[in-house]
């Protein structure tokens, strides 16, 4: 993927301060010195050199500096990592594939960054129980991998699958095409393993699928961004490997119309992804690609319908297809290759929009009937902010879930933002999908999530980090 | 059901104190007046005749006195319950259909019982989102109906449908047959409404299918047992209705072949429910029902398998059965009477042990692949403990949940819970597995849940609860 338009953006880059605490000529550093005894002098970065690769994320939109890095190998060093800091009076910085896109992996202001990626282990998958236990610096192609040795497959799939680790992944509540069938990483998580911020060490692994014992801590610590613990090690759900595929792509007269079909589509019982894009993206994607039409008429909005099982995915989908009208433009998939060519409008919204300039984005989920009404309304509310701006919204439909991409703006914009997150709001949506809060996010918040919850949030976060060393600026609204 | 062998059993029964502070000749209860102010004197209920309907479970194992019953009809009155509870000092138990099992929603020490049960409504379905808000006290079955009334229907059914309540389902995270497919309560609940204990309302009703937003308040409070704050409202997901339906019972050689069977059922797309039960609890249904006996040969163990779905079931079934091996005795059902022919054998099982004597009765689960393990260890650990004792154990298998029934023991027994429950932690279990902690289990809770797990309870109870005034007792052991 080219980053040219992502990088190009920088309205949310922080200025670079100069390097605290770190080792300079003549000071030293007890913490490193204490850090160095836990994971050894291999494993504490210090000075710009070594700390750069881990200060800015992989879209270059957050960067920042970090008192060092320290990259333990087990979790008995995190927890010894934790105690050090605490003791130091340093804040920590969870980091694990650095595929982050909200900030929420960078460090801020001087933290100690705690790379997890040592954390790659994976044992094999257990067939019997569908499960698979794997470190927090996994990543998510690596855990694939294994899941595939066993005939299963991971709920959860993204692009980035090379580099995403799986503590990020849940941290995040990461989410991708499948998440209508099973679920954002969050539903994946059968345990962790994570150390809290006294050192302690939470091991939730090895229990049975199903329990109601208590109150639901590993659910909590899905998608808290790191700010309660740090995961260390995940207990997965496996489900089964499909074996055979049927994708629909289906001509929708707007968007109302595409989620219609989209909501006849969610009781298909194999279905595995549905997604919606429109014809201002498309034609961005056949422009890029030079791919031809698609279908054999030209349609303001588009849903893309997979099933995947172990047979019959064809026949359930034609079945579908039939009942959504005699004067339906489809075609339909059930070779690889036909089938990859269909995805491939999808697929490459993200590279064709960065080619064509500098675009705002936006992850953001509605309510599944006020989505229509969402996309016309931000279309209208960007364009009324400024006449040169253009909106391309593609996504997970069959959730409520759409990328929203103006075009046409400064790079350095500050309000479009503001004006996307309120249309959001106003149809009754989430700032973020899939993605989380970060820091990108989170002076937003109080727009979607009332005083009440927001309250309830920090008294949880009082909980587990009374002092407020993990991830500090993350996810929760700065207090005024 | 006859409850015969649940109500003669007393062990847990607690001694019933005289009613603390309320409505004796000549004495006012300031609290009840304010109380009034907020619901009306209908239903502010006080002095032992009008309480006692609230005081005692379903099993009539659990019983204690309240201050008085309060009836609020809407979650603006339940908040204001709080507040004047919080000022005068009172502790509050929150109660559903009080069809719970293990003592959380009957009062223990002279509480406030509030009783949900007013809060009703429930709301059409949404069939493009497919779900459905309901007030908390909506029994199971009004929710049902309204979700059948568009075609769908709720991922969770109990036997106790027609008195159990959302509010109290979603507090115990309830289970039943079909969590090898939906999951239990939690996974059933987008968003609650819910009275926290400082009497503010935490309202998440309303909220996109899937967001990475924040913490899982909601996921949270689910399973709870009413000591983090009080639901009052819940929007829940609805599952396709299904049309087709195949049940198949299989004969084992064993609780591990039948395991085994279970390992690959798991993987049928149309899989609805995977039962367990084995010959010495057939005998106990066939003594009692009079059923004749359900294959051709007598099994130590025999499985359940159902699908369900809009069509091809029994093509699935049948292709999964075929896989099973050559000499395996089946019997496969599609006719409604024959299905229930066949589920009869596994369903009748409550009652012909209730028939059958006195049993102590434990609700656990097993890491699948240490289930079998764990039944045969349970079954020498009991008959180590009393020559006299039986164990009938049964129950969903897929999900390595099982209900442990001990007969011929006094009903007294003091030590069984223990034997039961360590065995339980030995093989990695849960000692809960659908009906929650309550008081019943607490004090075991330490077993299966380690010393820093237990301490980050505390905490998210500290934080939601500080002055402990929400159902005090339950879920969590008490401090030393």
């Amino acid at each position: 993927m080219t980053l040219s338009g992502i990088t190009q953006r920088l309205s949310h880059q922080r200025t670079r301060p100069p390097y605290p605490n770190c080792f300079t000529s003549g000071v030293t550093d007890s913490l490193a010195d204490a850090l160095i005894g836990i994971v050894g002098s291999a494993h504490v970065l210090t000075g710009p050199d070594m700390c750069a690769p881990y200060e800015t994320d992989w879209t270059r939109r957050f960067s920042g500096r970090s008192r060092l890095v320290v990259r333990p190998g087990d979790a008995g060093q995190v927890a010894a990592i934790i105690v050090a800091c605490a003791d130091a009076g340093a804040r920590v910085v969870p980091q694990g594939g650095n595929t982050g896109l909200v900030g929420g992996g960078v460090p801020r202001d001087g933290e100690v960054l705690v790379s997890l990626r040592r954390l790659e282990d994976v044992a094999d998958a257990d067939p019997v129980a569908a499960r698979l236990v794997a470190g927090a610096g996994a990543t998510l192609a690596s855990v694939q991998h294994t899941a595939r040795a066993a005939g299963l497959a991971v709920g959860v799939d993204l692009a980035s699958r090379d580099s995403a680790t799986i503590g990020g992944m849940i941290a995040t509540n990461a989410g991708g095409i499948h998440v209508i069938r099973y679920g954002p990483m969050r539903a994946q998580v059968l345990g962790v393993e994570a150390v809290l911020a006294d050192g302690s060490t939470l091991s939730l692994l090895d229990g049975p699928l199903h329990s109601s014992a208590g109150y639901d801590l590993t659910g909590l610590l899905a998608g808290s961004e790191g700010t309660l613990a740090i995961i260390t090690r995940a207990a997965l759900r496996l489900v089964p490997e499909p074996t055979d595929r049927a994708v629909a792509l289906i001509g929708a007269s707007d968007t109302a119309d595409a989620m219609a079909l989209a909501a006849a589509a969610r009781a298909l019982p194999s279905l595995d992804a549905i997604e919606l894009f429109h014809d201002s993206g498309l034609a961005l994607v056949r422009s890029y690609s030079g791919l031809a039409a698609p279908l054999e008429r030209d349609w303001p909005a588009y849903l893309l319908v997979e099933c995947a099982g172990s047979g019959g995915t064809f026949d359930e989908l034609s079945a579908f297809l039939t009942g959504t009208g005699a004067d339906r433009d489809i075609a339909v998939a059930v070779d690889p290759q036909e089938r990859r060519r269909l995805w491939a409008y999808r697929e490459q919204h993200t590279e064709a929009i960065a080619a064509a300039g500098i675009a705002h984005k936006f992850d953001v989920s509605l309510p599944l009937s006020r989505l229509a009404g969402f996309v016309a309304a931000a279309d209208a509310r960007v364009a009324a902010h400024s006449p040169q701006a253009s909106t391309i919204t593609f996504g997970h439909a069959g959730v409520g879930n759409v990328h929203i991409n103006v075009l046409g703006l400064a790079p350095d914009d500050a309000h479009i933002d503001d004006v996307v997150f309120r249309v959001v709001a106003e149809y009754g949506g989430s700032i973020s999908a899939e993605h989380g809060v970060g820091t990108a996010k989170r002076d937003w918040l109080h727009l979607t999530h009332s005083a009440v919850e927001i309250a309830a949030m920090r008294a949880v976060k009082q909980a587990f980090d009374p002092k407020g060393m993990l991830n500090p600026g993350v996810l929760l609204p700065a207090q005024a």
